[in-house]
């Protein structure tokens, strides 16, 4: 036989141009305006790429503030300037959508160590002028919450209607509703946890393997190099993607079927359609994101644990809480799984907090909360609507009819 | 912060001695005794190494072969020579243990593909006097199996007296009792399935990509080069293993535990003691371990597919079987659930053959099979005692008491 040629050979290094020029607006902090991190450095000057859909009433009461995942960005629901793909949820935020932008002012801003204009590893260190890579602080679930809170204040929000967020961003949501409990009128936590289990963090632990076993990592300095680690974050990506499907998904979508051949070539190229997806997933992923951010956040994720920065009682995290909140879970979900939600459900009774619980019964896994499910797009719909109306908000067109 | 040293460093190259001495004995196949493969491809000349335990009656019936799963080898029930460490299932098979080596005969042999000195992709390939690398021939279960098939008519057996194995080992188990009714008594497949599912085979692509990464593997020839491609095997080892316990047995032994630390270091140091815990399980690996190797036998598994072999019907897989079949499944592998051993099961009862299935309760995940788990050690001692009473052979030590 002969070798097959892996889909991940390196390419030219490529510097995404938005971590420098974002397309989206960005509000600068500079010098004076320190953001005092969780490690106990400051970041100063820092960086916040936002975009927002829809308008802000008068009196800046229907600002729903979405927090993106792992490897998501401020394109929520416009169409994506690297990969020209649509928004990450332009199926649930966009006119007459659930998250209705002709009722609600949505903003969504990159986190801090991402790669789409907020600051990051890949941005310039102002002490030498060169990227940071390693150099950058490692940063908290709290600290980027702490970025948007600068961003709600420069915007002139006093309370945010809603925060709304899945996975990663359901961490963000708990970490407002914990730590600014009186500007979160509403919070939307889904297929997330208060803590990150041992087996997540086992699995951030691998693909951070993967990009650091690559020698065009070259200990995070690859940028100076003119390299990028696409092996080893294409790697890192595909044992990702694994996790956030269900084994019934991937059953469903590829099962055994074999990828343009009629039969197997007794060979080590992607003779599985789930091999040649996978690949593909890989590849594409690295050129739109950088290897040492996905090192950095997914630090971030391992490090969260609401719990524990509340005396190991969750419940204390939520005490005195009037935010009404809305938690949702999938059952297929095996990185998220009910049980983590219900966790923070017991935690959230246990101080007679306002809470909705909602298990949606889907067989796409994690991968659920970005994709089309009738159900959570009722639930979603339907609890902010009750909310805006509470509150005094007009509801949605729909919910008018 | 700087950046962590990772404890999967490139160290010098190391060529298993194993390989091309086994400690263990060998049964030498010439050049006029090759070895069909699926692939239409014949590997002559080729070597088994094996190791036996107990004796052979003078009829002999009491043989068992045992066989291992994708990392393991010959040395079932004896101390590993590279590692020092107890045989992989010394626990179940030894003097007075369910797998009784006083009542019983038991092989176990390095399957082809292997590295512990049956003919693999580190042999020396004779038509080069350099090693096979990916000149050796992509195999399949079912060239395991003929070729253990070949040992065991060199030993001069004719019927064994049953065939286990779990996990790859299952898979083995299942081919041998397809292939070979007459000369399979029992068969005991553990922990495994009749068809490599998508998620499994997309976990497989995930660690063969690792390797395939890593520079130092020299597009399979890293032999010639004096290199080995520690990092990328590492980095499979430590994704595999994650699939191999339960989310329970990583929180029940590790949780959010921090490694000879109070605090979190904001660092990508192991913080956690599952990133410590998982760096030495990839770095130990690669020591024992030739990453072709494990290529191969990946693949072998990803094509292991009983069904489709059968015209879509896995039960004329076994039409006609005498075999006493006894499944076994554990409640929390999620490797190789439940599901797939019942759709053995059914195919087994379809047919009318003897079959037994136990679910047994375990939270240890797919590890559970190479562990100490009192009702699944209860249940290979009942089954092979019964069988070996029906075949007029003493029961065990235990048995008769």
């Amino acid at each position: 036989m002969t070798a097959a040629p892996t889909e991940t050979m390196p390419a030219p290094a490529r510097q995404p141009s938005e971590v420098h020029n974002p397309s989206s607006e960005v509000a600068h902090f500079d010098a004076s305006q320190p953001l005092k991190l969780a490690c106990q450095q400051v970041l100063a000057p820092f960086t916040i790429a936002y975009k927002t859909h829809g308008s802000l009433n008068p009196d800046k009461s229907n600002a729903i503030l979405i927090c993106h995942a792992l490897t998501g960005d401020q394109h929520v629901a416009d169409n994506n300037p690297l990969t020209q793909k649509p928004g990450w949820w332009e199926t649930l935020v966009g006119p007459g959508k659930p998250i209705d932008t002709t009722q609600f002012f949505v903003i969504c801003s990159n986190v801090i160590g991402g790669c789409m204009g907020s600051t990051g590893p890949a941005s310039i260190n102002p002490l030498t002028q060169q990227p940071y890579g390693l150099d950058f602080p490692v940063i908290t679930i709290g600290d980027m919450v702490e970025a948007q809170r600068r961003l709600i204040d420069r915007l002139g929000i006093d309370q945010l209607f809603a925060v709304v967020g899945g996975s990663m961003g359901g961490m963000q949501v708990l970490e407002w509703a914990s730590r600014y409990k009186d500007r979160v009128y509403a919070a939307v936590p889904i297929a997330t946890a208060a803590w990150h289990t041992s087996q997540n963090i086992a699995f951030h632990e691998v693909g951070r393997q993967a990009v650091m076993a690559d020698p065009d990592w070259c200990r995070g300095n690859y940028y100076a190099a003119g390299k990028t680690p696409r092996n080893g974050l294409s790697v890192a990506r595909m044992a990702a993607h694994i996790t956030y499907l269900s084994e019934d998904a991937l059953q469903q979508k590829f099962g055994r079927s074999l990828q343009d051949r009629s039969e197997v070539t007794f060979s080590f190229s992607a003779d599985f359609q789930v091999e040649s997806y996978l690949r593909y997933q890989g590849s594409t992923f690295v050129d739109r994101f950088d290897a040492n951010s996905y090192l950095y956040i997914t630090r971030a994720m391992d490090y969260f644990d609401l719990r524990d920065d509340h005396g190991g009682v969750l419940a204390n995290a939520f005490r005195g809480t009037k935010t009404r909140f809305c938690v949702v879970s999938f059952t297929s979900d095996w990185l998220y799984p009910t049980r983590e939600s219900r966790a923070i459900v017991q935690a959230l009774n246990a101080v007679a907090a306002n809470v909705s619980f909602v298990e949606i019964e889907s067989d796409k896994g994690h991968d659920a909360f970005l994709l089309y499910e009738p159900t959570f797009f009722a639930t979603i719909r339907g609890f902010l609507n009750a909310a805006a109306l509470k509150r005094g908000l007009p509801g949605s067109t729909e919910a008018q009819q």
